[in-house]
């Protein structure tokens, strides 16, 4: 690794950053209805006028960190105002009228399209207002971001039924990686709005809880572990293996004890469970990139779509790698950034208009839809 | 198209089926706890023991048709048994206590896994049913397919809220392709057990409906459109195409034209509208293959899924082109139909085991899970 190296990634993902926020401001603004248009194709233009409460989440957060990591001025303005329009449209539209719960779509005017019985259009409510909070300082922000992030922890660590889940007498009852991943995330997050140690007990709750799915002695993290933290088994759902969230597991981690003294530790147990395991495991071999799922037997894994090479997942590891790198000085990490990054943009057109697109050959990685709020926490995060 | 070419595909698809049934009788039977496991590896393991209704009931209708199909005695009555033994898992299981809502997933021994707010576990469960009145002759199979028939024809064609499922004030009211199609499908089959025309006006009402998803002047089959027969402009859902679908809607309408005298205009409708657009829109020029879903407008589908080749879409291809063949005697269809043939041999290997399993390679047809009751239903319905 040299300077130059360094030098050379930071100004290929800067220029994409750069012309992806431009798209996205330039054609994604509702400026009629309010809120942000999240489906979009190459040349801009709206392909579907529903609103994803978990896009419009995130794009109001990853506005506002690019709001604050801006030296242009008129840019910074304009990001923030679009913020706060789009953060008042969820605050108008995205919650049942007497509950926390969330809509997981919305139409073009903010009519509930569709709901789902999980916490996840939540999370990214309570996202959105923490980024308004951070950015703007308004208590209103403060007090919605509190009051979501409250019953998030409620629902998570001792009562889920708010969510709507339906439990029935043979569903298995089984802890997902996802809930203390996500609330994980949101309390570092909260942290930056309602200081250090606000939220440590349950931080340290999720980490722990994120442990016990390491799995196989080490060998494997499960998506899906039994509530007493073993194997689910005679199942492909407690086989099942994530690894891109995996690794987003490990950065969030690192991203925790970052802002702790002495917790180095705890990174490098981040590093080897959360990361280079599932980066092991789930990097193709003979055509690189990182797949989609896989299970721990080797089985072929049930959702049809297993084998995809998909952005995301290629973004957390880049900025997983990265982080491990900056935090171990250990060259492996940063060779291991390098192999993501290059197979990234060897299989993917950046088009002019800014967004990630497939080159339409075999194994590549698929963008997702939306503002791609990774790319913009990897160049803020790392940085 | 020769004698000769015919006692081909005849010999292949005869070998692959025997070969098929036996290993399903072989390893999908729980001898102990009653139903079928419906996830094996290729020798036969089974990896996950949930049941899933919809695989438990076309299990059981095929292997009634197999029954009345078959001259070998031995294989006859292990297969009609084992259709009884799953029947009698569907009825003591599948369906909640006090409505005839049935569950999508069951555990090995019986107890809800998962319910959908839909109308198709229970069309497999009425699919079931019917197989077995009709093999066996017996009242107590004959009243449950005609109790849980009217139910599904007042859930589809009066009031679908006894399905569970849910309205909010922004969801789009849609009319999907799926239910005509699967009403028709059912009183077709239900006409064998309770005399023809016993469910005409049902049909007849199914196959209208059907034909309003003939869009754009004839030139695509869109999966969902408005209650009032229009295309649902503005979003993906809207725009949404499975070419696979549509072609088993066109087997369907035959199937039921077949039965009647003087429909002959009605098969020449089904196969121009159902059958050789959706066939020309979704036929992978470039590397052979149906899609799974297309854009109208030519978008990338939202579904990750969209450009997999899936066994079925190609099993229905088959079907549909052997019946027009015989129903027009037009060349064109006997081509078609080798086409896909070719296609999915040369793209499939069929393993020792008889379950078809794809090859790894690029552009190829990728297995559904569960005992295939297309195949079943291709050499029965045609040959």
């Amino acid at each position: 690794m040299s300077q130059a190296e360094i030098n050379f990634y930071l100004a290929k993902i800067s220029a994409d950053l750069d012309r992806t926020v431009d798209f996205w401001l330039k054609h994604s603004h509702d400026t009629e209805l309010g809120g942000f248009f999240n489906c979009l194709t190459r040349t801009g233009d709206v392909f579907d006028t529903t609103k994803f409460v978990w896009l419009q989440g995130r794009q109001v957060w990853t506005y506002c960190q690019l709001a604050r990591a801006t030296d242009d001025v008129s840019k910074k303005e304009a990001l923030l105002a679009a913020a706060i329009v789009a953060g008042d449209f969820l605050l108008a539209h995205a919650k049942q009228p007497d509950t926390d719960k969330c809509h997981f779509s919305l139409t073009r005017d903010g009519l509930a399209v569709k709901t789902q019985r999980t916490v996840f259009s939540e999370t990214f409510f309570a996202l959105a207002m923490i980024g308004l909070a951070q950015t703007t300082g308004q208590e209103k922000y403060k007090d919605e971001a509190k009051r979501m992030l409250d019953t998030i922890i409620h629902w998570v660590m001792e009562d889920g039924t708010g969510t709507g889940a339906v439990s029935l007498p043979g569903t298995p009852k089984l802890a997902s990686l996802a809930h203390p991943m996500i609330l994980l995330n949101l309390t570092t997050e909260a942290e930056k709005v309602f200081g250090l140690n606000s939220y440590e007990t349950q931080a340290k709750w999720a980490i722990n809880q994120l442990f016990k799915h390491v799995q196989r002695d080490g060998t494997c993290v499960l998506e899906n572990i039994t509530l007493d933290g073993k194997e689910f088994s005679g199942s492909a759902i407690g086989r099942h293996q994530n690894p891109g969230h995996a690794i987003e597991g490990a950065w969030f981690i690192m991203d925790w004890a970052n802002g702790r003294t002495a917790d180095k530790d705890l990174i490098r147990r981040a590093i080897d469970s959360f990361l280079l395991i599932p980066f092991e495991v789930g990097w193709d071999k003979e055509f690189g990139g990182i797949f989609s799922f896989l299970d721990a037997d080797g089985l072929e894994p049930l959702p049809l779509e297993w084998s995809m090479k998909l952005w995301w997942a290629h973004a957390e590891a880049m900025i997983a790698f990265l982080m491990a790198f900056v935090e171990t000085g250990n060259e492996i990490h940063w060779q291991k950034f390098k192999l993501v990054a290059d197979y990234v943009y060897d299989h993917t057109k950046f088009t002019e208009n800014g967004s990630g697109t497939s080159t339409g050959k075999e194994n590549e990685p698929i963008p997702t839809k939306g503002c791609p709020s990774r790319v913009v926490s990897m160049s803020h995060d790392v940085y």
